[in-house]
């Protein structure tokens, strides 16, 4: 592997591989002083959109990511120069250069949002900025470039007014935004990527759980790891993904539906296949308590996470904590029969019932809802889900900035 | 984000979503069951060769990674149906639906290797096994499809001749392949890829060291750590690579060349920039001794450190070990003055002469060649370079299997 050097040092011993070093400073620059380069500006947005308009699907038909509206949103950026007039235009193939560095190093990154009809046709997004800041900081962590997060919002905002009709109506349907930003250099030397993309595709989608909640199955795995201190559990960066599949088609080929990902020799509980983890529990200290991972790195910081913190802080009706908790501290707790509840969250299922973890040959199994033997989901699971989407379809007024019309 | 579910439970659960169970068991039984579809196989290789043919750049020119050769050798895999036809034509664009989940979950690993003229005008590969091995174990580790190791060296070989005006002449120069496998699923479900493709690129590179040996700087890099147990730091997977540019830049920005990673409380020593990191010393004990970290899941297993074992282990002259060592070791051994050399080594270098670490405040300042103070490289760092040098341009008979004709 060839290790692109910037020093004048490295760059004199090493001049016949590396960059010239005019190359080098315009990167850096580029990158510590964005103001002397073009900024992602909203008002030059471009709009070619498709002469095609493809059949909608029912609402029925509907399967995650598999289908993509008629148009993309896309903006490029160049060392030195910055960013490139966005543009909305039909959706179709990218043309990358095989040496393109997305390809070698992954150079990418990416947010999950999406978009929601209200009842009065309005459309919503829930709390885009959350996203954008975490784009950007995810972006920051592989060395790709920063953007203006209000106006990529308002380019995502003409890009849904152009395939408003795509966005389905009807709740628990939505219309899943993809922003993805790659590194497009077409030059094999392992350095900063002297081109970027952003594209946004976007794709209809139904409910998580079509017909009512159904809890799932977790292996606890902790042969492979997630993520660590130092790396990059905390970006959502496509590099965390790839290596969970693995485990987790050997958790499914046991019987589980995904991997509850633990951390360290004492196995510390981190996340739940690609959501963060919540446990509702009487903690040993006998407080009834909402406990997930606090964000030391290696916890992706999801937006239903906060949501879900900030919901259970307002209504402050027992305790709420952000801390390490254990495999040994779950098993004691089952033992002793004081969890409660336990739920992954993301975007993709807002909240996802967990009813039984397998660990070290044993299970622990969660209480779903003890006063309802047909349901799936506890009381506070399910309540957390109507509260969030109550506010993510405008039924409900939520904070400020929580429910943002385009 | 949404995860992929195989289990019969999950996909009832989340049938709006998922994809049918029948895709998902095809998908399972390809992987498992391999025999039931095609092998790749090289006899069915199809040379559609450009028709154009690129003005060559003289050696003097050459810089690496940014030139590629008239052509490329590509093949596809799909799930259910395996490998297609191998075919080599003209280099040129990918082009790949924004969905594809090459860009967003980093469904990518490559190889890196050279193709040398020897004095008689065969083109040679140097240990082309150990490189299709490893890029089958990393193809492995993130669920994209094996392949059929001896086949795409025939492939490989009948690129090298099609493109055979590609490869420079003189020591020191050759044809850098970059083989790359990546995941072409065109659908976001967090789970393997049902499409992948294997492609070959070829660009012609230069000596690392055109102007001799040049010793470098490094920062030893422990708030960042580019791989952890369970992880994927002895896989050759994009995901290792991005993340770790910020680090690099940090310490370029500092006046360091490259990082010295480290890992754990204890800081042992793991890898130098993309390369394997080798000590020569007077070890605690006072023999003298090669030490490079052991392959405990964390350590790319490279071709060029696995060469510098066996040619250490052959010569029989010093000890050769693979163990854990810290910066507390390295530390206490400069201050006793029992350093004799370091070296990173790898694939694009052979090795790179180490000549300071910057470590917790204070420098390590490593030898070179205390009989030449003209030289940037110690006596046994350049031994191992001009040995393997010479088995890779077919003046010395290496090992069995090290230099390929093809």
């Amino acid at each position: 592997m060839f290790v692109q050097r910037t020093m004048r040092q490295a760059i004199q011993a090493h001049s016949a591989i590396s960059r010239p070093s005019v190359y080098t400073s315009k990167v850096l620059s580029s990158r510590f002083y964005s103001s002397v380069v073009a900024p992602l500006d909203a008002s030059k947005l471009e709009i070619h959109p498709s002469k095609n308009q493809k059949k909608l699907q029912e609402n029925k038909d509907l399967v995650f990511g598999k289908t993509f509206t008629d148009n993309m949103l896309v903006v490029e950026w160049e060392a030195g120069k910055g960013w490139g007039t966005p543009q909305i235009k039909e959706y179709g193939k990218l043309q990358l250069d095989p040496s393109a560095v997305v390809f070698h190093y992954a150079f990418e990154c990416f947010e999950g949002m999406k978009a929601y009809k209200d009842k009065d046709g309005q459309t919503r997004l829930f709390r885009p900025d959350m996203n954008m800041k975490r784009f950007n900081r995810s972006a920051n962590r592989i060395a790709l470039p920063s953007f203006e997060q209000d106006e990529l919002v308002k380019c995502i905002g003409e890009f849904l007014k152009v395939d408003d009709r795509w966005i389905p109506k009807g709740r628990g349907y939505s219309l899943y935004l993809r922003p993805t930003m790659i590194g497009t250099q077409e030059s094999l030397g392992v350095g900063a990527s002297n081109k970027a993309m952003i594209f946004v595709i976007a794709s209809p989608v139904g409910p998580y759980f079509p017909s009512g909640f159904a809890a799932v199955n977790l292996l606890a795995t902790s042969d492979k790891v997630r993520a660590w201190p130092g790396g990059t559990g905390d970006a959502k960066v496509g590099g965390n993904y790839a290596p969970c599949i693995k485990p987790q088609l050997d958790a499914n080929k046991e019987g589980f539906q995904q991997n509850l990902w633990l951390f360290g020799p004492d196995h510390q509980v981190t996340e739940v296949g690609t959501m963060n983890c919540f446990v509702y529990w009487k903690n040993e200290k006998g407080e009834t308590e909402l406990v997930t991972p606090e964000l030391d790195g290696s916890i992706l910081p999801g937006v239903t996470r906060d949501s879900i913190l900030s919901l259970a802080r307002q209504w402050g009706e027992f305790k709420v904590s952000e801390r390490k908790f254990t495999m040994k501290d779950l098993v004691q707790a089952d033992k002793e029969g004081r969890i409660i509840e336990m739920f992954g969250a993301g975007t993709a299922c807002i909240v996802c019932p967990i009813k039984r973890i397998h660990y070290d040959g044993h299970d622990i199994n969660v209480p779903l809802d003890p006063t309802d033997k047909t349901s799936q989901a506890g009381k506070l699971t399910k309540r957390f889900n109507d509260a969030i989407m109550d506010i993510q379809y405008g039924d409900v007024q939520g904070p400020k900035g929580w429910s943002v019309v385009v």
